[in-house]
């Protein structure tokens, strides 16, 4: 297994726009790119940090996550999405370490990517995501 | 200004322990090291993850903001933190955007580097953290 990487941070936001500004004040760049993603309920914004992202996420209907998550705990980090090379592979490795998973099959997520989530109870809180890059379109470098 | 970096990401825990054990099943990889930091009254394990870590942080007194932001949130991710070239030109140039912070001036953190944090009232209820390298490692700490 290649080292951990940690692919993005997700943050939770009420106002996508709003913090887009706040976030391009803070690292002093301008956003990545800006994509929806239906099967999640979120619309979300990037910001390049290098090997890693900073993913602000907000809700595009109620029963969203990230809605369920603000109504809880108010806006904030609300995940940490780790590179695995074999998703599949490592699900089960998780899982046979005892480790409870949110899903125990991959699904597509943002930008085409694979992924699943470790439920907190076996974090300690901490949400997590596993994702396993999407095959490159072609033309695109891999990155 | 070169482009943002995600240094680490912090994660307040109760037992660091058995938080390591959990981050080392999760990543599939062995911590990189482990220091108190008697400055913010934590005790640290880092996990290298590429260009960034994770940062396992647990009190080591009661009135360590770690002890109360478990007391007052649980255990989970605590704060993000960012490299930046010059820190005190990075305060400074928040500050004249109007960001509020919690540290006007730099401190010395894990590692030695120095450190300062973004109020949440100015990030949307993210506590980010901005780091500058330690300039050497028997580098003394400038105050």
């Amino acid at each position: 297994m290649t080292a951990p990487r940690i692919a993005h941070l997700g943050i939770a936001v009420t106002d996508l726009d709003a913090a887009a500004g706040t976030w391009r004040t803070l690292l002093g760049t301008a956003p990545h790119d800006r994509e929806t993603v239906d099967s999640q309920g979120v619309e979300v914004v990037h910001f390049s940090t290098g090997e890693s992202m900073i993913e602000l996420l907000q809700a595009t209907r109620p029963e969203s996550a990230i809605a369920k998550f603000i109504a809880k705990r108010g806006e904030g980090i609300h995940h940490v999405a780790v590179w695995v090379d074999d998703l599949r592979a490592e699900l089960a490795r998780l899982s046979a370490e005892g480790v409870e998973l949110v899903d125990k099959a991959p699904r597509i997520g943002a930008g085409g990517h694979l992924v699943a989530f470790v439920h907190p109870k076996s974090t300690r809180g901490v949400l997590v995501e596993l994702t396993q890059r999407a095959p490159a379109p072609e033309g695109d470098a891999p990155r």
